[in-house]
């Protein structure tokens, strides 16, 4: 298995295979609960701080109590690398619900339940080198997705979808304007800049995406945070999304239609490249072999 | 506990404390899966014929593929209050998830994961007779709210809400016009007809609601399915929620206005009689000290 064995819970460090989880949860009856997803670098943590600031915001949205503050929440997740010895590419997956209690809408007065475990992750090189496809789909999730939580049946639903036509991604749109895809944000360029949906209750606000910002300010690339459509993206110079495990990933198709020349284009390439400086690994996508 | 001891899941009848799931789990870090909860008086079941062609419309709508037909889902369930002996007012709370399986958005090479229980529940006849406080609030729920599945955290958010101002539930309004409660229909009878929200994609298509259509038929009530506006609502003549659980509930305070007398009105009462008569129990809520 490719989880390593220890796992951080609420109770401490626990054995991978003795985690299980009662039948009245309100995870597993209402979805009633938030998560992150962290990547790891050769043994270091990527972004830690900005995805630790989102969970505690996805929390208090919810009103999910959190049993650690941000520091401890940082200190257990550095300590837990520690124990599982991991050295590799690898990324965390952290989950908190409201707990465990006899089924019931309301909130009960019980504590969080949280798991956090570590997996092994390579970097995704040949859909960085080559870029992916993906289609189109209306957006029909509810109204706050900002919110990280384990509601993500659409995004499941819209992800199938797209993996049934061969493409690797869903872009959504919501009343005509692209919002984001299913599981990652998404970019145009036009004329040297690029475009993406602004920082709503309508779109995750990703730490990768965070970072492109800064990385697109350093490389002087307007970043202009405006809704476009789905035309609009359909007559792009170039489409790319980003996510914690997608990284900053080129899309050379949507909707079967080929993105200009079909290779990845140059402000993606020139994002890929101060992105890997950011993340300081060893091997470069640009001399990796595939 | 007031769960009975026999639990119904894909590998037959098991204990209800030797049942629990792994931390890899659809229902768990998706909400990938769907519910039913049927209503059972003095150990029989109640609308279940349409619970279970509501399940199986709701495992089509998210392709898990169930692995019973509709009628040997009515003789496992049938089969269960036997062998828990129950006679007496419960409820029976089905979930399928689309299975255990490594976390990843798009569906898994696996097979679906099952339970059903028993539990106790008494009528709440207190409410019945007296009615309910509600309050109004956005409708911030995905496109296919017709799906009874596991996302349910903008409908816990909603109960909550209410809970705090001392409320039963919250009616939910979209685009200016009313759909439903986070656990219920709802429904308002103006100059003696019945209105409620047509069964779009928007609303639950409730068991009770179907049985209420009928009744109100037989009453020559005039049920008609359009929706109306939160205004149009505060100044019903009667407004009435309907569940499973909660049957036909008088709602005698919306937003801390009292609704005309403050009484459960005539339309609704009428109904609730009519119910009564369709359930067929020996103790009706209009006899009993409260």
């Amino acid at each position: 298995m490719s989880i390593y064995s220890k796992v951080w819970t609420q109770h401490g460090l626990v054995d991978r295979d003795s985690l299980t989880y009662p039948f009245e949860e309100r995870g597993l009856q209402f979805g009633d609960g938030i998560y992150e997803v962290v990547r790891v670098y050769q043994g270091e943590f990527h972004l830690l701080f900005e995805h630790v600031e989102r969970l505690f915001r996805s929390a208090e949205a919810i009103k999910i109590h959190l049993p650690f503050d941000k520091q401890q929440t940082m200190e257990y997740l550095l300590d837990l690398l520690k124990v599982n010895d991991v050295s590799e590419d690898a990324k965390v997956y952290l989950q908190v619900t409201r707990g465990s209690a006899a089924r019931d809408h309301v909130f009960p007065e019980v504590n969080a339940n949280l798991y956090t475990y570590v997996q092994k992750l390579s970097r995704p090189i040949a859909n960085l080198k080559n870029g992916v496809s993906v289609i189109t789909l209306p957006d029909v999730r509810w109204q706050n997705c900002y919110i990280k939580s384990l509601n993500l049946l659409p995004n499941v639903l819209a992800k199938q979808e797209a993996k049934e036509l061969g493409c690797f991604e869903a872009i959504l749109h919501r009343d005509g304007l692209v919002t984001e895809c299913s599981a990652s944000n998404v970019y145009m360029a036009k004329d040297g800049a690029i475009y993406t949906h602004p920082e709503t209750n309508h779109i995750l606000h990703g730490c990768v995406r965070l970072k492109l910002k800064d990385l697109a300010n350093q490389l002087g690339i307007p970043f202009i945070q405006e809704a476009f459509t789905v035309e609009q993206l359909h007559n792009a110079d170039e489409i790319f999304l980003s996510s914690s495990t997608a990284e900053v990933m080129p899309i050379v198709k949507i909707d079967r239609k080929t993105v200009e020349t079909g290779e990845p284009g140059k402000i993606t390439t020139q994002l890929q490249k101060a992105f890997e400086s950011d993340i300081n690994i060893k091997d470069s996508l640009f001399t990796a072999q595939i």
